[in-house]
């Protein structure tokens, strides 16, 4: 499989569902372009196209919460991905594992999904 | 929260990531509209918004592989959502299990990932 068979939409993305691959949790939903696409295979750690900012970020950059990139699979439209990886921190700019921390149906679920959420309680002890 | 509160893009429209409660792989990436969103909340079954066909789509309607939801939950900037499932049958219209079955860095994952192989092998295994 070829990046240039895949179906990026008329702003060039693909949308790129961000995946845990020890807990499976979905950590983002994020969007490529090719570029960022072909630096996340060539790197093997995540790089996105920042809608808003219209430019190339690569995970973890300023944090230093990469993710480490363990597969990439592709659906039966070749029109979205699912992007397998070993995150080395939170994966939301929030502080929190995933960004899919919240219930629409009332119901929270982040203190069973927070891989971190020990860490964080941890440097918030020691930070204080 | 609201579904008023989530943002909708121009096309009045929100991505939803499918993913299995139980096994937690990733099914399907759908996109669905208020309506189709309300519905999915009121009936616990996933509906849909196609838009190559511009419809709503209950999904299983056809198929009968329906989808009874669990959890929805939303991200960080309320414009993605994750609907957790527990299906009744294959996610995907080619009738694998999930949509994401082929990789595109070469590795085939179908076999482990697949929960309803061994019942489509014994369908196959009967009909011949």
């Amino acid at each position: 499989m070829n990046i240039d068979e895949l179906t990026f939409d008329e702003q060039g993305l693909i949308a790129a569902v961000v995946q845990d691959a020890v807990s499976k949790e979905v950590l983002t939903l994020a969007y490529m372009n090719k570029e960022s696409l072909q630096k996340t295979i060539d790197t093997k750690e995540t790089w996105f196209y920042s809608r808003s900012r219209q430019e190339l970020w690569h995970k973890g950059e300023t944090s230093g919460h990469t993710q480490q990139v363990t597969d990439i699979r592709y659906d039966c439209d070749q029109d979205a991905l699912v992007v397998l990886v070993v995150p080395s921190g939170p994966a939301c700019h929030e502080g929190t594992y995933s960004c899919f921390s919240h219930s629409l149906l009332g119901e929270k679920k982040e203190g069973r999904t927070d891989r971190f959420r020990i860490l964080n309680l941890l440097e918030e002890t020691i930070a204080t």
